[in-house]
Protein backbone atom coordinates (compact mmCIF):
# COMPACT_ATOMS: atom_id res chain seq x y z
CA UNK A 1 0.00 0.00 0.00
CA UNK A 2 1.52 3.60 -0.96
CA UNK A 3 1.08 6.58 0.77
CA UNK A 4 -2.22 8.64 0.65
CA UNK A 5 -2.10 12.40 1.14
CA UNK A 6 -4.72 11.62 3.87
CA UNK A 7 -1.74 10.27 5.61
CA UNK A 8 0.90 13.71 5.31
CA UNK A 9 -1.52 15.50 7.94
CA UNK A 10 -1.73 11.82 10.06
CA UNK A 11 2.38 12.50 10.83
CA UNK A 12 2.52 15.12 12.04
CA UNK A 13 -0.32 14.75 14.35
CA UNK A 14 1.52 11.06 15.34
CA UNK A 15 4.16 13.31 15.90
CA UNK A 16 3.18 15.93 17.83
CA UNK A 17 1.61 12.92 20.08
CA UNK A 18 4.47 10.34 20.26
CA UNK A 19 7.14 13.38 20.98
CA UNK A 20 4.96 14.87 23.74
CA UNK A 21 5.24 11.16 25.51
CA UNK A 22 8.71 11.10 24.90
CA UNK A 23 9.57 14.69 26.79
CA UNK A 24 7.76 17.42 28.44
CA UNK A 25 9.60 19.79 26.70
CA UNK A 26 7.44 22.43 24.28
CA UNK A 27 10.57 23.55 22.56
CA UNK A 28 11.47 19.93 21.35
CA UNK A 29 8.55 18.90 20.75
CA UNK A 30 8.16 22.19 18.37
CA UNK A 31 11.12 20.94 16.89
CA UNK A 32 10.21 17.83 15.70
CA UNK A 33 6.91 19.34 14.37
CA UNK A 34 9.52 21.76 12.44
CA UNK A 35 11.29 18.81 10.88
CA UNK A 36 8.46 16.56 10.10
CA UNK A 37 6.50 19.55 8.41
CA UNK A 38 10.12 19.80 6.30
CA UNK A 39 9.94 15.91 5.81
CA UNK A 40 6.46 15.93 3.84
CA UNK A 41 8.00 17.04 0.79
CA UNK A 42 10.51 14.56 1.04
CA UNK A 43 8.36 11.50 2.45
CA UNK A 44 8.25 9.21 -1.08
CA UNK A 45 4.58 8.61 -1.90
CA UNK A 46 5.52 5.18 -3.17
CA UNK A 47 6.67 3.77 0.10
CA UNK A 48 4.15 2.73 2.53
CA UNK A 49 3.25 4.83 5.68
CA UNK A 50 5.04 2.38 7.63
CA UNK A 51 8.14 2.78 5.96
CA UNK A 52 8.00 6.90 6.90
CA UNK A 53 7.59 5.78 9.94
CA UNK A 54 10.60 5.13 10.17
CA UNK A 55 11.67 8.22 9.94
CA UNK A 56 9.25 9.79 11.85
CA UNK A 57 9.60 8.03 15.06
CA UNK A 58 13.05 8.24 14.30
CA UNK A 59 13.39 12.19 14.21
CA UNK A 60 11.48 11.90 17.57
CA UNK A 61 14.12 9.72 19.04
CA UNK A 62 16.55 12.01 17.83
CA UNK A 63 15.54 15.12 19.08
CA UNK A 64 14.25 14.23 22.35
CA UNK A 65 17.00 11.63 23.17
CA UNK A 66 14.11 8.90 23.82
CA UNK A 67 14.72 5.68 22.39
CA UNK A 68 11.39 4.26 23.32
CA UNK A 69 9.05 6.68 24.75
CA UNK A 70 6.31 3.76 24.07
CA UNK A 71 8.56 1.68 26.95
CA UNK A 72 6.74 2.06 29.94
CA UNK A 73 3.18 2.06 28.08
CA UNK A 74 3.56 -1.10 26.47
CA UNK A 75 4.47 -2.59 30.01
CA UNK A 76 1.27 -1.20 31.58
CA UNK A 77 -0.36 -2.41 28.30
CA UNK A 78 0.67 -6.32 28.77
CA UNK A 79 -0.32 -6.15 31.91
CA UNK A 80 -3.28 -4.76 31.65
CA UNK A 81 -4.18 -7.32 28.80
CA UNK A 82 -2.55 -10.04 31.43
CA UNK A 83 -5.13 -9.42 33.80
CA UNK A 84 -7.81 -10.03 31.49
CA UNK A 85 -6.41 -12.91 30.37
CA UNK A 86 -8.20 -15.62 32.11
CA UNK A 87 -11.66 -13.86 31.44
CA UNK A 88 -10.86 -14.31 27.35
CA UNK A 89 -9.36 -18.05 28.28
CA UNK A 90 -12.62 -18.45 29.68
CA UNK A 91 -14.74 -16.66 27.10
CA UNK A 92 -13.44 -18.86 24.19
CA UNK A 93 -13.55 -21.82 26.28
CA UNK A 94 -17.09 -20.92 26.49
CA UNK A 95 -18.17 -19.99 23.31
CA UNK A 96 -20.24 -21.84 20.20
CA UNK A 97 -17.42 -21.15 18.37
CA UNK A 98 -13.58 -21.04 19.80
CA UNK A 99 -11.53 -20.32 16.85
CA UNK A 100 -13.81 -17.59 15.85
CA UNK A 101 -13.96 -16.04 18.56
CA UNK A 102 -9.96 -16.05 19.55
CA UNK A 103 -9.67 -14.49 16.12
CA UNK A 104 -12.61 -11.99 17.56
CA UNK A 105 -10.69 -11.67 20.67
CA UNK A 106 -7.10 -10.80 18.50
CA UNK A 107 -8.70 -8.30 16.55
CA UNK A 108 -9.85 -6.72 19.77
CA UNK A 109 -6.08 -6.75 21.14
CA UNK A 110 -5.67 -4.54 17.48
CA UNK A 111 -7.59 -1.86 19.33
CA UNK A 112 -4.12 -1.23 21.19
CA UNK A 113 -2.46 1.03 18.92
CA UNK A 114 -1.45 4.39 20.19
CA UNK A 115 0.04 5.59 16.64
CA UNK A 116 -3.01 5.84 15.19
CA UNK A 117 -5.70 6.20 18.70
CA UNK A 118 -5.47 8.45 20.94
CA UNK A 119 -7.65 6.84 23.99
CA UNK A 120 -9.28 3.38 23.94
CA UNK A 121 -11.31 1.32 26.72
CA UNK A 122 -9.95 -2.65 26.38
CA UNK A 123 -12.58 -4.34 27.95
CA UNK A 124 -15.52 -2.32 26.36
CA UNK A 125 -13.92 -3.01 22.82
CA UNK A 126 -13.40 -6.59 23.92
CA UNK A 127 -17.25 -6.76 24.26
CA UNK A 128 -18.54 -4.09 21.25
CA UNK A 129 -16.07 -6.75 19.19
CA UNK A 130 -17.46 -10.19 20.07
CA UNK A 131 -20.04 -9.01 18.62
CA UNK A 132 -19.78 -6.62 15.61
CA UNK A 133 -19.84 -7.28 12.22
CA UNK A 134 -17.10 -8.21 10.01
CA UNK A 135 -16.39 -5.72 7.08
CA UNK A 136 -14.80 -8.95 5.69
CA UNK A 137 -14.92 -12.29 6.58
CA UNK A 138 -12.94 -14.75 5.25
CA UNK A 139 -13.35 -17.33 7.64
CA UNK A 140 -14.19 -20.70 5.67
CA UNK A 141 -11.26 -19.76 3.40
CA UNK A 142 -9.20 -19.28 6.40
CA UNK A 143 -10.25 -23.06 8.17
CA UNK A 144 -9.46 -24.18 4.70
CA UNK A 145 -6.04 -23.10 5.15
CA UNK A 146 -5.57 -23.80 8.58
CA UNK A 147 -6.41 -27.02 8.27
CA UNK A 148 -4.30 -27.93 5.38
CA UNK A 149 -1.22 -25.98 7.25
CA UNK A 150 1.56 -28.14 9.55
CA UNK A 151 2.91 -24.42 10.63
CA UNK A 152 2.13 -20.89 10.59
CA UNK A 153 3.66 -17.61 10.58
CA UNK A 154 1.76 -15.18 12.60
CA UNK A 155 2.87 -11.40 11.99
CA UNK A 156 2.52 -9.27 15.50
CA UNK A 157 1.46 -6.04 16.03
CA UNK A 158 1.24 -3.71 19.09
CA UNK A 159 2.55 -4.36 22.68
CA UNK A 160 -0.79 -6.07 24.92
CA UNK A 161 -2.18 -6.77 21.53
CA UNK A 162 0.37 -9.30 21.74
CA UNK A 163 -1.18 -11.16 24.97
CA UNK A 164 -4.39 -10.98 22.65
CA UNK A 165 -2.27 -13.00 20.32
CA UNK A 166 -1.52 -15.73 22.81
CA UNK A 167 -5.43 -16.91 22.94
CA UNK A 168 -5.59 -17.22 19.02
CA UNK A 169 -2.25 -18.98 18.87
CA UNK A 170 -3.08 -21.53 21.80
CA UNK A 171 -6.64 -22.11 19.28
CA UNK A 172 -4.37 -22.55 16.20
CA UNK A 173 -2.83 -25.48 17.03
CA UNK A 174 -0.29 -25.40 15.30
CA UNK A 175 3.48 -24.74 14.94
CA UNK A 176 4.10 -21.03 15.13
CA UNK A 177 6.51 -18.49 14.46
CA UNK A 178 5.65 -15.28 15.96
CA UNK A 179 7.54 -12.15 14.44
CA UNK A 180 8.20 -9.21 16.30
CA UNK A 181 9.96 -5.99 15.34
CA UNK A 182 13.62 -5.51 15.60
CA UNK A 183 13.97 -2.47 17.31
CA UNK A 184 11.10 -0.97 19.42
CA UNK A 185 8.62 1.96 16.95
CA UNK A 186 5.75 3.32 18.89
CA UNK A 187 3.97 0.19 20.83
CA UNK A 188 5.04 -2.47 18.40
CA UNK A 189 5.83 -5.32 20.37
CA UNK A 190 9.74 -5.97 20.22
CA UNK A 191 11.37 -9.56 21.35
CA UNK A 192 10.93 -8.42 25.22
CA UNK A 193 7.33 -7.30 24.85
CA UNK A 194 6.70 -10.71 23.05
CA UNK A 195 8.37 -12.43 26.47
CA UNK A 196 6.37 -10.59 29.22
CA UNK A 197 3.42 -11.35 27.29
CA UNK A 198 4.57 -15.02 27.36
CA UNK A 199 4.33 -15.76 23.73
CA UNK A 200 7.17 -17.63 23.93
CA UNK A 201 4.78 -20.61 25.75
CA UNK A 202 2.82 -21.21 22.65
CA UNK A 203 5.06 -20.19 19.77
CA UNK A 204 8.38 -19.81 18.54
CA UNK A 205 10.04 -15.53 18.82
CA UNK A 206 11.52 -14.47 15.52
CA UNK A 207 12.52 -10.97 15.21
CA UNK A 208 11.57 -9.93 11.46
CA UNK A 209 14.45 -7.21 11.22
CA UNK A 210 12.06 -4.49 10.70
CA UNK A 211 12.32 -0.88 12.48
CA UNK A 212 9.15 0.04 11.00
CA UNK A 213 6.05 0.48 12.57
CA UNK A 214 4.88 -2.38 9.91
CA UNK A 215 6.27 -5.31 7.71
CA UNK A 216 8.23 -3.96 4.56
CA UNK A 217 9.72 -7.28 3.61
CA UNK A 218 12.95 -5.68 1.41
CA UNK A 219 13.76 -4.12 5.11
CA UNK A 220 13.34 -7.80 6.82
CA UNK A 221 16.23 -10.05 7.47
CA UNK A 222 16.52 -13.25 4.85
CA UNK A 223 15.60 -15.44 7.88
CA UNK A 224 12.87 -13.56 7.99
CA UNK A 225 11.99 -13.99 4.40
CA UNK A 226 13.25 -17.42 4.26
CA UNK A 227 10.48 -18.41 6.78
CA UNK A 228 7.98 -15.98 5.23
CA UNK A 229 8.33 -17.70 2.02
CA UNK A 230 8.37 -20.95 2.94
CA UNK A 231 5.64 -20.92 5.56
CA UNK A 232 2.51 -23.06 5.27
CA UNK A 233 -0.05 -20.03 6.49
CA UNK A 234 0.60 -16.43 7.26
CA UNK A 235 -1.52 -14.71 9.49
CA UNK A 236 -0.91 -10.94 9.70
CA UNK A 237 -1.71 -8.65 12.53
CA UNK A 238 -2.61 -5.13 11.94
CA UNK A 239 -2.57 -1.73 9.99
CA UNK A 240 1.11 -1.67 9.62
CA UNK A 241 1.92 -4.79 8.41
CA UNK A 242 -1.13 -4.64 6.11
CA UNK A 243 0.69 -1.37 4.52
CA UNK A 244 3.70 -3.38 3.76
CA UNK A 245 1.65 -6.72 2.80
CA UNK A 246 -1.16 -5.79 0.89
CA UNK A 247 0.29 -5.98 -2.49
CA UNK A 248 2.78 -9.41 -1.90
CA UNK A 249 2.10 -12.45 -4.11
CA UNK A 250 1.74 -15.51 -1.43
CA UNK A 251 -1.19 -15.92 0.50
CA UNK A 252 -1.88 -13.79 3.84
CA UNK A 253 -4.68 -13.50 6.40
CA UNK A 254 -5.11 -10.42 7.69
CA UNK A 255 -6.34 -9.64 11.18
CA UNK A 256 -6.93 -6.05 11.97
CA UNK A 257 -9.69 -3.35 12.99
CA UNK A 258 -9.85 -0.38 10.12
CA UNK A 259 -8.76 2.59 12.48
CA UNK A 260 -7.82 4.77 9.60
CA UNK A 261 -10.01 6.26 6.39
CA UNK A 262 -7.29 5.49 4.40
CA UNK A 263 -6.85 1.66 5.28
CA UNK A 264 -11.12 1.40 5.14
CA UNK A 265 -11.09 3.18 1.89
CA UNK A 266 -8.00 0.42 0.68
CA UNK A 267 -9.59 -2.76 2.22
CA UNK A 268 -13.39 -1.29 0.71
CA UNK A 269 -14.66 -0.98 4.39
CA UNK A 270 -16.05 1.19 7.02
CA UNK A 271 -14.09 2.67 9.17
CA UNK A 272 -14.50 1.17 12.34
CA UNK A 273 -14.89 -2.40 10.73
CA UNK A 274 -13.28 -5.22 12.01
CA UNK A 275 -11.47 -7.58 8.97
CA UNK A 276 -10.71 -11.18 8.52
CA UNK A 277 -9.14 -10.75 5.13
CA UNK A 278 -7.42 -13.51 3.00
CA UNK A 279 -5.51 -12.84 -0.03
CA UNK A 280 -3.86 -15.08 -3.17
CA UNK A 281 -5.39 -18.15 -1.37
CA UNK B 1 -5.22 33.54 22.18
CA UNK B 2 -1.65 31.95 20.74
CA UNK B 3 -1.29 29.33 18.43
CA UNK B 4 -0.90 25.90 20.63
CA UNK B 5 1.74 23.05 18.98
CA UNK B 6 -2.32 20.88 18.43
CA UNK B 7 -2.95 23.89 15.47
CA UNK B 8 -0.05 22.50 13.74
CA UNK B 9 -0.93 19.39 12.28
CA UNK B 10 -4.59 20.26 12.10
CA UNK B 11 -3.15 23.53 9.83
CA UNK B 12 -1.83 20.63 7.67
CA UNK B 13 -5.15 19.06 8.25
CA UNK B 14 -6.72 21.82 6.83
CA UNK B 15 -4.47 22.63 4.17
CA UNK B 16 -5.59 18.89 2.91
CA UNK B 17 -9.28 19.25 2.98
CA UNK B 18 -9.38 23.25 1.51
CA UNK B 19 -6.96 22.29 -1.13
CA UNK B 20 -8.97 18.74 -2.11
CA UNK B 21 -12.06 21.56 -2.50
CA UNK B 22 -10.57 24.27 -4.45
CA UNK B 23 -8.80 21.25 -6.86
CA UNK B 24 -8.85 17.60 -8.11
CA UNK B 25 -5.39 17.80 -9.15
CA UNK B 26 -3.27 15.18 -6.61
CA UNK B 27 -0.17 17.15 -7.49
CA UNK B 28 -1.50 20.41 -7.15
CA UNK B 29 -2.63 19.33 -3.67
CA UNK B 30 0.54 17.50 -2.33
CA UNK B 31 2.58 21.22 -3.04
CA UNK B 32 0.32 22.73 -1.29
CA UNK B 33 0.83 20.47 1.71
CA UNK B 34 4.66 20.27 0.90
CA UNK B 35 4.81 24.24 1.56
CA UNK B 36 2.32 24.13 4.36
CA UNK B 37 4.87 21.44 6.07
CA UNK B 38 7.57 23.72 5.21
CA UNK B 39 5.30 26.97 6.74
CA UNK B 40 5.60 25.13 10.14
CA UNK B 41 8.86 26.09 11.29
CA UNK B 42 7.94 29.93 10.06
CA UNK B 43 4.74 30.31 12.02
CA UNK B 44 5.23 32.60 14.89
CA UNK B 45 3.65 30.49 17.93
CA UNK B 46 2.88 33.69 19.86
CA UNK B 47 0.31 34.87 16.75
CA UNK B 48 -3.21 33.35 16.83
CA UNK B 49 -4.23 30.53 14.93
CA UNK B 50 -6.61 32.79 12.85
CA UNK B 51 -3.74 34.69 11.37
CA UNK B 52 -1.95 31.89 10.22
CA UNK B 53 -4.76 30.87 8.60
CA UNK B 54 -3.81 34.16 6.30
CA UNK B 55 -0.92 31.88 5.07
CA UNK B 56 -2.16 28.64 4.99
CA UNK B 57 -5.42 29.53 2.89
CA UNK B 58 -3.48 31.79 0.96
CA UNK B 59 -0.84 29.50 -0.66
CA UNK B 60 -3.84 27.34 -1.34
CA UNK B 61 -5.01 30.31 -3.30
CA UNK B 62 -1.16 30.69 -4.76
CA UNK B 63 -0.83 26.97 -5.93
CA UNK B 64 -4.46 26.08 -6.91
CA UNK B 65 -4.84 29.27 -8.67
CA UNK B 66 -8.73 29.33 -7.28
CA UNK B 67 -9.59 32.48 -4.65
CA UNK B 68 -12.51 31.62 -3.40
CA UNK B 69 -12.35 27.48 -2.65
CA UNK B 70 -16.11 28.20 -0.67
CA UNK B 71 -17.92 29.61 -2.83
CA UNK B 72 -20.21 27.44 -4.06
CA UNK B 73 -20.40 25.84 -0.93
CA UNK B 74 -21.43 28.81 0.77
CA UNK B 75 -23.90 29.72 -1.17
CA UNK B 76 -25.49 26.34 -0.60
CA UNK B 77 -24.83 26.36 2.79
CA UNK B 78 -26.81 29.76 3.15
CA UNK B 79 -29.60 28.18 0.65
CA UNK B 80 -30.33 25.70 2.75
CA UNK B 81 -30.15 27.86 5.90
CA UNK B 82 -32.77 30.39 4.60
CA UNK B 83 -34.86 27.13 3.55
CA UNK B 84 -34.87 26.16 7.75
CA UNK B 85 -35.16 30.04 8.47
CA UNK B 86 -39.07 30.26 8.77
CA UNK B 87 -38.76 27.01 10.75
CA UNK B 88 -36.42 28.98 12.85
CA UNK B 89 -38.41 32.03 13.62
CA UNK B 90 -41.74 30.08 14.61
CA UNK B 91 -39.04 28.16 17.37
CA UNK B 92 -38.09 32.06 18.65
CA UNK B 93 -41.72 33.11 18.56
CA UNK B 94 -43.09 30.01 20.29
CA UNK B 95 -40.21 29.75 23.18
CA UNK B 96 -40.79 30.54 26.32
CA UNK B 97 -37.36 32.97 26.11
CA UNK B 98 -37.09 33.83 22.52
CA UNK B 99 -33.88 35.97 23.13
CA UNK B 100 -32.32 32.60 24.80
CA UNK B 101 -33.88 30.48 21.88
CA UNK B 102 -32.27 33.09 19.14
CA UNK B 103 -29.22 33.19 20.63
CA UNK B 104 -29.02 29.09 20.95
CA UNK B 105 -29.95 29.37 17.29
CA UNK B 106 -26.67 31.42 16.50
CA UNK B 107 -24.87 28.85 18.22
CA UNK B 108 -26.28 26.60 16.54
CA UNK B 109 -25.69 28.11 13.17
CA UNK B 110 -21.71 27.74 14.28
CA UNK B 111 -21.60 24.44 13.68
CA UNK B 112 -21.60 24.93 9.71
CA UNK B 113 -17.97 25.65 9.79
CA UNK B 114 -15.78 23.64 7.10
CA UNK B 115 -12.54 24.49 8.50
CA UNK B 116 -12.63 22.73 11.37
CA UNK B 117 -15.70 20.38 11.19
CA UNK B 118 -15.45 17.89 8.11
CA UNK B 119 -18.91 16.75 8.47
CA UNK B 120 -22.53 18.53 9.64
CA UNK B 121 -26.19 18.00 9.85
CA UNK B 122 -27.47 21.31 10.48
CA UNK B 123 -31.46 20.16 11.73
CA UNK B 124 -29.69 17.69 13.92
CA UNK B 125 -27.05 19.65 15.42
CA UNK B 126 -30.18 22.31 15.54
CA UNK B 127 -32.17 20.15 17.63
CA UNK B 128 -29.51 19.08 19.65
CA UNK B 129 -28.48 22.65 20.86
CA UNK B 130 -31.72 24.21 21.32
CA UNK B 131 -31.40 21.41 24.29
CA UNK B 132 -28.00 21.16 25.25
CA UNK B 133 -26.36 22.96 28.62
CA UNK B 134 -24.42 25.51 27.86
CA UNK B 135 -20.47 25.11 29.61
CA UNK B 136 -20.08 28.68 29.40
CA UNK B 137 -23.56 31.03 30.51
CA UNK B 138 -22.93 34.53 30.85
CA UNK B 139 -26.68 34.98 30.22
CA UNK B 140 -27.81 37.43 33.10
CA UNK B 141 -24.62 39.37 32.19
CA UNK B 142 -25.50 39.41 28.45
CA UNK B 143 -29.22 40.59 29.41
CA UNK B 144 -28.04 43.34 31.42
CA UNK B 145 -25.48 44.74 28.97
CA UNK B 146 -27.86 44.83 26.00
CA UNK B 147 -30.78 46.77 28.30
CA UNK B 148 -28.19 49.17 28.50
CA UNK B 149 -26.94 49.45 25.33
CA UNK B 150 -27.87 51.51 22.23
CA UNK B 151 -26.12 50.05 19.41
CA UNK B 152 -24.44 46.76 18.98
CA UNK B 153 -21.33 45.69 16.33
CA UNK B 154 -22.12 41.79 16.22
CA UNK B 155 -18.75 40.20 14.32
CA UNK B 156 -19.85 37.26 11.75
CA UNK B 157 -18.17 33.62 10.91
CA UNK B 158 -19.48 32.03 8.76
CA UNK B 159 -21.98 32.15 5.65
CA UNK B 160 -24.80 29.62 6.53
CA UNK B 161 -24.43 30.43 10.15
CA UNK B 162 -25.31 34.01 8.83
CA UNK B 163 -28.67 33.65 8.60
CA UNK B 164 -29.07 32.46 12.17
CA UNK B 165 -27.32 35.48 13.00
CA UNK B 166 -30.15 37.46 11.68
CA UNK B 167 -32.47 35.34 13.97
CA UNK B 168 -30.73 36.69 17.16
CA UNK B 169 -30.28 40.38 15.29
CA UNK B 170 -34.25 40.35 14.75
CA UNK B 171 -34.35 39.78 18.63
CA UNK B 172 -32.16 41.88 19.77
CA UNK B 173 -33.65 44.66 19.11
CA UNK B 174 -30.93 47.64 18.52
CA UNK B 175 -29.28 49.36 15.96
CA UNK B 176 -26.83 46.57 14.88
CA UNK B 177 -23.64 47.07 12.80
CA UNK B 178 -22.78 43.31 11.29
CA UNK B 179 -18.83 42.83 9.94
CA UNK B 180 -17.83 40.34 7.52
CA UNK B 181 -14.46 39.39 6.54
CA UNK B 182 -12.98 41.75 3.75
CA UNK B 183 -11.58 38.86 1.24
CA UNK B 184 -12.94 35.41 1.11
CA UNK B 185 -11.40 32.77 3.74
CA UNK B 186 -12.32 29.32 4.07
CA UNK B 187 -16.89 29.48 4.14
CA UNK B 188 -16.24 33.00 6.74
CA UNK B 189 -19.38 35.33 5.31
CA UNK B 190 -18.46 38.17 2.92
CA UNK B 191 -20.35 41.42 2.03
CA UNK B 192 -21.77 39.02 -0.97
CA UNK B 193 -22.73 36.30 1.81
CA UNK B 194 -24.01 38.62 4.15
CA UNK B 195 -26.02 40.10 1.39
CA UNK B 196 -27.72 37.01 0.21
CA UNK B 197 -28.60 35.68 3.72
CA UNK B 198 -30.59 38.71 3.85
CA UNK B 199 -28.51 40.23 6.75
CA UNK B 200 -28.85 44.25 5.41
CA UNK B 201 -32.92 43.90 6.29
CA UNK B 202 -31.88 43.90 9.84
CA UNK B 203 -28.24 45.36 10.45
CA UNK B 204 -25.70 47.54 8.33
CA UNK B 205 -23.05 45.49 6.79
CA UNK B 206 -19.50 46.47 7.71
CA UNK B 207 -16.32 45.09 6.23
CA UNK B 208 -13.74 44.53 8.69
CA UNK B 209 -10.84 44.48 6.95
CA UNK B 210 -10.18 41.01 7.90
CA UNK B 211 -8.57 38.63 5.57
CA UNK B 212 -8.22 35.99 8.15
CA UNK B 213 -10.77 33.73 9.78
CA UNK B 214 -11.06 35.43 12.17
CA UNK B 215 -10.86 39.42 14.25
CA UNK B 216 -6.82 40.22 14.83
CA UNK B 217 -7.64 43.86 15.14
CA UNK B 218 -4.26 45.52 13.92
CA UNK B 219 -5.04 43.96 10.78
CA UNK B 220 -8.71 45.50 10.45
CA UNK B 221 -9.47 48.94 9.29
CA UNK B 222 -9.26 52.24 11.60
CA UNK B 223 -12.87 52.00 10.80
CA UNK B 224 -13.73 49.16 12.37
CA UNK B 225 -11.46 50.01 15.23
CA UNK B 226 -13.10 52.74 15.92
CA UNK B 227 -16.62 50.97 15.60
CA UNK B 228 -15.18 48.68 17.95
CA UNK B 229 -13.97 50.78 20.12
CA UNK B 230 -16.84 53.08 20.55
CA UNK B 231 -19.80 50.86 20.25
CA UNK B 232 -21.61 50.08 23.21
CA UNK B 233 -21.79 46.33 23.19
CA UNK B 234 -19.91 43.58 20.68
CA UNK B 235 -21.18 39.93 20.31
CA UNK B 236 -18.38 38.21 18.82
CA UNK B 237 -19.04 35.06 16.69
CA UNK B 238 -17.40 31.56 16.87
CA UNK B 239 -13.96 30.37 17.02
CA UNK B 240 -11.80 32.59 14.97
CA UNK B 241 -12.85 35.72 16.18
CA UNK B 242 -12.16 34.30 19.61
CA UNK B 243 -8.77 33.59 19.05
CA UNK B 244 -8.39 37.30 17.86
CA UNK B 245 -10.17 39.23 20.23
CA UNK B 246 -9.95 37.10 23.76
CA UNK B 247 -7.17 38.71 25.11
CA UNK B 248 -8.83 42.41 24.20
CA UNK B 249 -9.58 45.01 27.63
CA UNK B 250 -13.25 45.95 26.11
CA UNK B 251 -16.21 44.15 27.02
CA UNK B 252 -17.10 41.69 24.59
CA UNK B 253 -19.67 38.92 24.85
CA UNK B 254 -18.90 35.29 22.60
CA UNK B 255 -20.92 33.08 21.18
CA UNK B 256 -19.58 29.92 19.70
CA UNK B 257 -19.48 26.27 19.79
CA UNK B 258 -16.36 24.64 21.01
CA UNK B 259 -15.48 22.62 18.06
CA UNK B 260 -11.46 21.90 18.65
CA UNK B 261 -9.78 20.89 21.80
CA UNK B 262 -7.37 23.84 21.82
CA UNK B 263 -10.31 26.05 22.08
CA UNK B 264 -12.28 24.16 24.15
CA UNK B 265 -9.07 23.96 26.89
CA UNK B 266 -8.70 27.51 26.48
CA UNK B 267 -12.16 28.53 27.52
CA UNK B 268 -12.05 25.68 29.96
CA UNK B 269 -14.71 23.74 28.58
CA UNK B 270 -15.45 20.43 26.90
CA UNK B 271 -15.07 19.90 23.31
CA UNK B 272 -18.69 19.87 21.58
CA UNK B 273 -19.89 22.30 24.18
CA UNK B 274 -21.63 25.89 23.60
CA UNK B 275 -20.51 28.83 24.77
CA UNK B 276 -22.08 32.36 25.81
CA UNK B 277 -19.08 34.11 27.59
CA UNK B 278 -18.75 37.90 28.18
CA UNK B 279 -15.30 39.60 29.03
CA UNK B 280 -14.63 42.55 30.73
CA UNK B 281 -18.13 43.36 31.79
Amino acid sequence: MKTYLDCLPCFVEQALRASRIATDDDKLIKQVLDDVGDMIKEIPMENTPAESGILIYGKIREITGVADPYREIKQQHIAEAKALYPELEKMVAESDDSLLTAIRLAIAGNVIDLGINKTFDIVADVKRILKQDFGIFDYEAFKTKLNAAENILYIGDNAGESVFDKILIRQLKRRVKYAVRSQPIINDATMEDALSSGLDEVAELIESGSIAPGTILNRCTPEFIRIYRNVDMVISKGQGNYEGLSDEKRSIFFMLKAKCPVIARHLGVKEGDIVLKGINL
